[in-house]
Formats: structure tokens, sequence, C-alpha cells
């Protein structure tokens, strides 16, 4: 296989400028190893714990500055969608479209994505057997569609926690699609807080470091500059500046993994 | 508190000659005790297990269907939505809007629903605490919608099953809104059967007196007059000739529970 | 069926006076209702959380007390055994031995227990699916004992936390040995108090009146006169004063669930 | 850290000859890589799913076995004890001691064994936080033996399988004791085949190497010549013949985890 990418970014656009930055700080991190990098961020956090958090900046400005990252930087550029009527929208600014666990069932979703013959990123529902994913990605390949990725971001595991169930990776790959790891979400505890998720960002490079061993194409691991005072999953984010040590040592896990 | 009511029907909408022979079936069931009865009916199954099952007759034959059910009964009538555009539409035909358990924390649509004014029906996800419903039932508090049930359809416990965590009913009463049980979900055996949900019959009634007997403010059972060949959750069906016996064995738990 | 029986007591021996205060309580709250009562306690508490936790009064003077309970108040008495040379001499002194959770799968001592002749009250463990109690209770019947009783504790659910399965009770029920529902252990938090387990006691009410609306033939139940100061598991009893209470209501949901 | 070692043999004991060609097979497995090796195997199964299955050859003639084994081949010997009665007769012929998962909380069985001084293998039980296993490395603390090894394999998820999380690898590291990494049981399916545990071999090396790239002191892998007819755990073994490959993969990654 061919070494990991990494799909990175701010989880949740906050401006330009602030996109701008991270985009920069991921490009440095991953040139040392030359890590093909997908720019990550959402233009509208739907699914938030509670009214009160943050969603975002909108759909118009979000979707501008994701495209102005792409002209600037010549990055692929990814985001979450979250209504069927959305994906042709955000598809004319983005190269991959990502649908979000709680919405990985939704056949209407699967299949406007689908149809817009961008990449399509599915995210495994906490609810779902890795062998499910089959049925999921059917919906998309129904399209015509063969540019898909199952991403595993943890299951439930009793309440407001989730594990990473690591047989799972060779299980979605035996679809034929490409495996992708959320390392950040996959140490999220849902509704944690109270009003908002918590998260053991301790433990994200852990996991990041066991996928790259099990075997996987890309890594998915948000980060910030100020992971404390980030909108929204701070407490599971990895720090922009350690994002170069975390891309040298996963690259070689997967160098190894892979034979390369 | 008062009885029970029974929120029921056939899962999903075959046509209009089927929906009036279960509502009627329906309406004779909950004769013998009086028990409030709505019936319920999808127009759409939007997140089936994979493509190659039906979805149901589409929205506007569908609302159709439901409305004219409510006119020529009396009835009130409950249907589930899967996207913000829908709740309007959906609201002229029905009197209760169900969001599906897997989209419960999609703000939107909990948003979309609460402005109808119709009574909401929440089911709790699969992946979500029940003390983190309260947050769910916040979004559509916020919308000035004082008509909000939540109603417990079985947690994620290992891969292709559910369990059900009693528990949860006084955890979601304390919200101060009516608890609806769900004895058809709760014994869903999802993706049991490789392309579709598997299910588990014989534990619905069992679970069912459980919740009485725990205290609930209404039951959600679905019902066919041949279960093994209902389109959806056929698995998890209770017969449509049982339906009063089991109405009238959960009502006498029911009036125990209460004190009534 | 039979009305249910009641299995209760402090847990742990503390003295012979303070047994036999408890023995009369129960005796009095099983009166009203006529309810047959085992008197359940502990002489070791040989696996508790943490080692600076008080583990009882001894083998000799708890099986003296338990053997003084028996002849003063003419109840059967229960305790619970945790090796094989054990068995034999705890047989001596009481009417019931109990296989704890964690010792379900362990053969010597399902064997020694079994040649006692005594009846044998042999919990799930936590770890085990309901379906796979009748090759646990086979290992009892191998010795020619016909007297058995499967017992319900919570199954692990995620961490420091167990899960009361309901579909367990009838799957056990079909072994053809009556099953037992302890509500007390159902609503421990397994190590969650760090040093020791901690409980949620205003559940066990709510879980025992579900197991009587599912059908059970006993209820197991601990109690204490001041459940904050019992020297084990005191945050999952029920304070003695509302046991006669929670009987009589227990036995109603008991008759209706039987017919009786 | 030191590289990682290797705790193998066939699970169960069959006979001199068999041990002493696993043992053999293994020491050639070990020997490219100069791995340390402890050789591995059980006198009698005490906690078998079902009693019809095969329990081993009996204390007296296994332990004969083991202690030939160390004195023909030099190599430290590991077995398990489920009795407290039973340890320092097992310490009489082996090196280590091991503590079932069932029994991690028993403690007379964890003091008797750390009486011994011999190194003491625990297994995390499978209904057990990886954080709880500080309260039960305290035990054997207590006796002053300082040679402990906290050993993950597997954690119950649902009913009939187990989940690893790796998470719990770090957490219990936390202990200051070395962690060692089941790959053999932590795939088991437990009362999966009905009478008897059921496995997933092909996610022993997955796990494996996961586990490595964690980083832990020791792996244990259970192997046999023909797993198919095992008597105990073949659904989960690895072949022997495929073991010096695995272990030289499973070092790559330690060392790189390690930068040894």
């Amino acid at each position: 296989g061919a070494p990991i990418a990494l799909i990175s970014g701010p989880c949740q656009l906050e401006s330009a400028a602030h996109a701008r930055m991270i985009c920069e700080g991921l490009l440095e991190a991953c040139a040392p190893t030359g890590t093909k990098f997908i720019f990550k961020a959402s233009y509208d956090k739907a699914n938030r714990s509670s009214l009160s958090t943050n969603r975002g900046l909108g759909m118009e400005m979000g979707l501008r500055i994701l495209s102005d990252i792409r002209a600037e930087y010549g990055v692929p550029v990814l985001t979450d969608v979250h209504e069927p009527g959305h994906c042709a929208i955000a598809a004319e600014a983005v190269d991959v479209l990502q649908i979000p666990a709680f919405l990985c069932r939704q056949t209407d979703l699967l299949l406007a994505a689908g149809e817009t013959g961008l990449a399509i990123n599915i995210k495994k529902g906490q609810f779902l057997a890795p062998w499910d994913m089959k049925n999921v990605a059917a919906k998309v390949e129904s399209t015509g569609n063969r540019r898909i990725m199952l991403c595993e971001r943890g299951t439930s595991f009793g309440y407001n926690t989730l594990v990473t169930d690591f047989r799972g990776l060779p299980t979605m790959a035996e679809t034929g699609w490409p495996v992708v790891f959320d390392a950040t979400h996959s140490v999220q505890q849902p509704g944690g807080l109270g009003g908002s998720s918590g998260g053991q960002r301790q433990f994200a490079p852990v996991l990041a470091r066991a996928a790259c061993a099990v075997g996987v194409s890309a890594l998915f691991i948000e980060t910030h500059e100020d992971p404390d005072t980030a909108p929204s999953d701070g407490p599971n984010m990895i720090h922009l500046r350690d994002m170069q040590a975390l891309v040298g040592t996963l690259c070689a896990f997967d160098r190894l993994a892979k034979g390369l």
C-alpha cells in the first residue's frame, strides 16, 4: 500500500486567518516525511451535545474559506455534510465529502454525496458493527462513485465513552475500500462534560500508533494551536506544535507495517 | 399519572387499505381497556440497513394516507421525519412528529420539528446516555414547544444487538417530560441478518411488562397481520391478533404501578 | 408458579446481635404478605475491590452465627462459598450455598457445592451470556444435585457499571431451574469509588419491580439498618425500614405476573 | 525499556513429549531475534465452558512435566493457579504463577501467590476497568512481593465476545508494573461455540502488532502444531510454524516503539 495520508485541521472553522495558520502548520508538519495532507474543517457543527455551544461560521462563509484554502495552498480539502441538499453545494468548494457517524445509515445523504462524484469519507456509526459498513458503502457504490473511504472513530461502550476495536480495521478493509482511522473522535467521551463532550487527548497518539501497526490508508487527527480554547473537540485535540513529531512517528510505524 | 397510551401501527405504510385494516384492529385491541391510541406509520424508511430493501410509499402518498386515517377514525397520527425541510410538510398531516434515534442529535431537525408546534416524540439514540436526553429535549424546548416525549428503544451492547437499561426510564423522566417505551425496536438486532436487521419478537412483551412496572406514559409497539412478511422490522413485530391480550396485560401492570 | 421468595440479609455478617436484629426486621417485613424468607449473609468477603476493606468475621464465627439464626428463627439460611474445600464445612451450617458471580465458571467449586446436596444459588458472571448458564448448571447437575437456582446480578457494560438485561431472565428459565433476581448487585458500580464499589440504591426497587413483572422465583435484596455505614455494598442496599413496603409492592407485581 | 519477552506454549499440557516439541519449536522461533522466552502451559483447565471438555493432566503430572521442561531447556516456566492452597505447590515447579482473569479479585489467591515470592502474572478480569488493576496489584504487593506483571486479555463487550481497549495498556503501566498483552485470549469468543469458546485466530497477530506499537513488556501467545485439534483455545491459537515470523514482526514493532 501507499504511505499513510493525513486528514487534519481545526475541527470547526473559526476564521479565514485561523484556517490559513492551521493549514500552514500542518504543511510544515507533513513536509519532513512527504506525507500527503488533506485539510479538514467543518462549516457547521450540526449535532453538538447541546444548543448553547457554538455551531460555526455557516455554510456560505465556511465553504468560501475552504475553497480559498484549496486555491492558495493547493491542498485537497474535506468537509462534512448533514443534509442531502447540501452535498452538491459543498462539492463546489471541496474535494472530499464526509458523512458523519450518526448519519452513516441515512440513505438519501449517502446517495446525494455519492452523486457528486467526489471522494466520500464515511465514518462508521458508534452503533454499527464493522462488517455492516459494506451495506453502507454499497449505498454510495450504487451511484457509480468508486472513491470511498471507511473511517473508524470508536464504538459505544457503556455510557459516555467509546472503545476502539482494532479488529474493525481489517474487517472494513475487506470491502476493498481504503480505511481511515480517526484518532481524535475515537478518544471522545460523548456527553462526558454534561453540556458538551469530553475527551482523552493523551490516548490519541497511542491509538494512532496502534492503527498504523495494524495497517490503514490514512489518519484523521484534529489539531489546534490552543486545544483548551477550541470551540469543539478541544479535549481530544492534538496541539499543532506536536503534529510534526507525531506524523514522523506514525509514518515510521506505517512504513514498518507496509514494508516500505 | 394517567393510564398508558399505545403508539402502534405497521411500521411502514403499505397501502391505504392496509393502514385502515391495522388501525381498525388496533382500535379493537384498545377498546376493552379504553386505552388511548395513536396510529404510527412511516412513509419513508430513510435509514434501512441496505439499499436493496423497501423504503416505502414516499412522502406525498404516505402523508395522504395518514391524514385520511386521522379523518376517518378520529385517532391522532404519528410519523417520523428525517430532514428539517420535511417537518412543516408532515405537520400538515399528522399530530405527532417522531425524531429517529440515529438523528436525535441533529439540531436543525429538532428545531424544525419543535417549530411546528406539534407533539414531538424523540427516540434516544442507541449511542446516548439517558441523562444526555435533557440536552436533546432542550433543543426542542428552545422553540417554545412544550409537547415533548422521550422514548427508550435500546442501547448499543456489543455488535448487532441492543440492551434495554431500565434505569434509563426514571432517569429520562427527571426531565419532567413523559417517557415512552418502544418495545419493538428495543428487541431489534441491528444488521443482524446481514442485509437487514433481525429481532427477538418473543422478548417484546417481556420488556413491555417490565417498562409498565417501572412506570411509563406510553408504549410503542409495532404490529402486523403477518409479521414474517412485513416489509421492515418483521422479526420484532407483534402479531395484530395478539395485541388485545397484550394491551390488557400491560394496562394491568400500568394500573398497579400507578395505583390507578 | 409459586409466589416469590425473598433472599435478604445484611451482606456481611457484623455480629450475632446484628444478624438477629436484621433477621427479625426481615421476618416482620415478610409477615403481611406471607413471603417465604431466606436469611443471607457472608462470613467472608473474599473478593473486595481492595485489601484495605473489611472482609468480615471469618468462617468459624460466621457459620456459628448463621447456624444460630437458623435454629432460633427457623428460617433457611444462605451463604456464599469461595473454595471447593469450604463447601462441605459451610453445608453443616446453612441451607443454601451460593456461588459468587466471578466464580461461576470454576468447575471444582461447582462440583463441591453440588455434592453437598444443598440447594445451590449460582450467580451469573458479569462476563457471561444468559444462555451460557446452562453449561454452568450442568456442572452442578452432574453431581446428581437437582436443587439449583440461577441468579441474575448484572452484566458488564463499559467500565465500572453494570446493566440488567431482562431478556436474560426468561432465557435462564429455559433451563428449567428457578431464576432469582439480585436487585442489590445489579445496581452496583464495581470499583466505582476507587478503592471500593459504588452503587445506585435508588434503582434497586425499580429493577426489582421490572423483574417481578417479567417473572422470577425469588428476589435477592440486601438490607441494613444504616446502609451508609454498612461494611460492604452500602451504596446499593435498601434501608431495613423500607423493606416491608418494598416486599408488599413486589408481591403485588408477582401476583399479577403469575395470575395468583 | 527492554525488548519484549514472549510467554508462549500449548495452553493445556498434553504430554511430556508434546510439551518438549512445542518448547523446542518456540526456542527456534525466538532464536533469530534473541527474544527472551517463558514457557507457558496449564496443568488444569479449571474453568472450562462446560464439563464435557478436557481439563488436562492434573497437578502432579503437569507440574513434573513443567519442572522437567525448565531443567532440560533452561527456560523459565509459567503456569496458572486456581486455589490458594495450590500456590506453594506449583511454586516448587515453576518460575511464574499466573492468576486467571476470572479470579483476579480473589484476595486469598493473590496473597498466597504473592507469598511464594515468585513472579506473578495477573490477568485483568474481563469485567474490570484497567485503572482498577492497581487495587489488584496492591493485594500482591502487600505480601512484599515486588515481581508483578499485569496482563490485558480483553474486556466484556456484549455477549460471547471481547474487545481490546488499548487505552488499558498505558493505564495499567501507570502502576509501575510491566504490562503483558495476551493476544490469544483477547480474540477468544467466550461460550461462542455453545459448549466451548470460539475464537478469531486471524486477529491475534493484528492485535499483537497494535500492542507492540502502543508499548508492552511481553506478549502472551498460545501455539500448537495443529490448532484445530488442540484440546482448548484451538480457535484462537497461532500455528507453531508461524511463530518465528510473528515474533520477528513483533520485535520490529517493539524496537520501533522503544527506540531500540
